[in-house]
């Protein structure tokens, strides 16, 4: 018997530029055309975003091969979506020198990003996010991913953009549900890492709601940089990067259970709620954390009870299944303060017995 | 506009252990779980594994969740493969703390290690390659891969594995065709890096030919040796693993233009001579080497002439869709000598003019 060694190089550190501003979208071929000069580019957009204009003023008018994903949205986030784009791509006889650019809201990124991180081995992604959820999100960090018939993001890669333009300009045409919805993640940021953030949250719903770009780019900067940390540290979600499933916990339990009739920053803006009622139960609240947070959804127009046609058993039975559990029963990520995300023995997903979260679950009822 | 940078960080160096021996795959189920003593394994093989009996060789008679691949071979290479895959492991309630097994041929490796680099995101790949194929080349080297309705390898991912075990005994029942074509990659190995090897291949063909453990331990050892030395210094393909790409520039077109009638070192074969009637175009050759190359090839008793029927037009048609073209033109890795690469502008995959290959392909003709 033999033995031989084989080493796997390293990489060097890398970074990528988030441009973020209001009107950007016409000026972005040009910028992904400067840097990527031997590049052909590929552009994978929903019809959502198409019907917005927001391809339009993208392409100003030029003739580029791309795909454009119907029906948008969430029954459009499967594998064989992600094998028609692969397959369009090669009909345009592209090849290993292809960037792709996926214009559009977090399935689009999602969708794109991983049909890039699987072409010819992988090739480069630009991400554009167009929705509040997308831009202040699932656009930075990485993790790609689409659904296959058993479950959700079955099929993955971490798969890093080569850079992202965020034009909050994009925000106007959205939806009112879908915008709202979206803010969550900005909230759960606050919460998560920056008191500051929050107060700046609180005082500016009015502003935010109204769609105003000077403070939805101050958005943008604070949810980038909060998220941009946490990911450096820890890219591929061994253990920092989990305090962005704050609120995740009950929250993805929420929306299965709901048929995905709740959005997801719906159903994680419950999620919020249920994991503050859970720290009062640890003693881990200060007093009035819960209420401002509470009145921050409210503005926003989330719900923060559960539906009351919701079956508490799939609730259960969901939570079981969750990416964090440890013998069929999940962990939490917990505040020990506004700003400040609960550790135990060094872990920021932590255990909570089964009667505190049944209890929870009762409070939470619509 | 704001602009912001996020880090990527950088990874350190890694290796794998590859285990040689005569008579391992017993042992290797309770080195894998000693390996991952967290880790649910999941296992892939093929049909014709299967009926080899080397599964149940490997499993000692343990029931584990598994995937058999049928039919065995190129036509189950393909997307859908891998989706029946990962779903069969989200039904065997697998989650990210798996580890996969693929044992079997190339096109095994292939689609487990693809399947493990797309599964929840990425999970460890243990490879056990059975063919003298999959044991010189595909095996090593983190290059995995399907293919789609329109072409070969459309997708796939850099995914190293976490350890290989080569039993030379699994090769005992390789039909005959496909354990001597898969040799040709071994030719290849001395051609471009060792004369030694070739030297050692030249007196030893009768041995070989006879599956003679001990010389199939010592052609294993070569062969990890000078594909991990390559695969080490240029993971990604930039230029120096190009010269792994010896012979395959008229061979893959060889291959495709044949409908896959040939095996792949059959076609590979055919290149290697190509590419040595090319040197002697150029006055790469030293005397007497193509010959020595020939006799060790057709001792192999695999071709070294186009077959009769080939279109040459659809080989010309192949080779320009080359993945090493530019401008519609292939590049050629070619030798300076028996054991060293021909470099031009430092780079190894060369241009070579149009009326040169035509004339090879003329000579080459049956």
């Amino acid at each position: 018997m033999q033995e031989l060694y084989i080493k796997v190089p390293g990489t060097t550190d890398t970074s990528y530029k988030i441009t973020i501003g209001s009107g950007l979208l016409p000026s972005v071929w040009p910028a992904v055309e400067a840097g990527f000069p031997k590049a052909r580019l590929f552009l994978i957009t929903d019809a959502n975003i198409v019907a917005a204009g927001h391809l339009d003023t993208l392409l100003q008018g030029r003739d580029v091969p791309s795909y454009v994903i119907r029906p948008a949205g969430e029954p459009s986030k499967n594998i064989g979506t992600v094998v028609a784009i692969v397959e369009a791509m090669e009909k345009a006889y592209l090849g290993r020198d292809t960037a792709v650019l996926a214009l559009g809201g977090g399935t689009v990124g999602d969708i794109g990003g991983f049909a890039a991180a699987i072409f010819k081995r992988g090739v480069p992604v630009v991400q554009i996010p167009t929705t509040t959820l997308a831009q202040a999100d699932s656009a930075i960090g990485g993790k790609t991913g689409v659904d296959s018939s058993v479950s959700k993001n079955a099929f993955g890669a971490f798969w890093h953009p080569t850079a992202v333009f965020i034009d909050v300009a994009a925000l106007r045409t959205l939806d009112k549900r879908q915008y709202r919805a979206g803010l969550v993640e900005s909230v759960k940021h606050g919460l998560i890492a920056s008191e500051e953030y929050f107060e700046f949250l609180e005082r500016n719903l009015d502003a935010i709601l109204a769609r105003d770009p000077g403070v939805l780019e101050t958005l943008a900067s604070y949810n980038c940089a909060i998220k941009g940390r946490v990911v450096e540290e820890d890219p591929l979600e061994k253990n920092q990067r989990r305090i962005l499933n704050y609120g995740h916990t009950i929250g993805h339990a929420v929306e299965a259970a709901s048929d995905y009739t709740l959005l997801h920053g719906e159903a994680i803006a419950i999620g919020i709620i249920a994991a503050g009622l859970i720290e009062a139960e640890l003693g881990l609240a200060e007093p009035g954390r819960l209420e401002r947070v509470r009145t921050v959804l409210e503005k926003l127009g989330v719900p923060v009870k559960l539906p009351p046609n919701l079956a508490e058993d799939r609730l259960m039975d969901v939570m079981k299944h969750d990416k964090k559990a440890v013998d069929r029963w999940p962990r939490f990520v917990l505040l020990d303060r506004l700003g400040q995300v609960h550790q135990k023995d060094g872990q920021y997903a932590v255990p909570v017995s089964r009667e505190i979260v049944e209890k929870v679950l009762e409070k939470l009822e619509g």
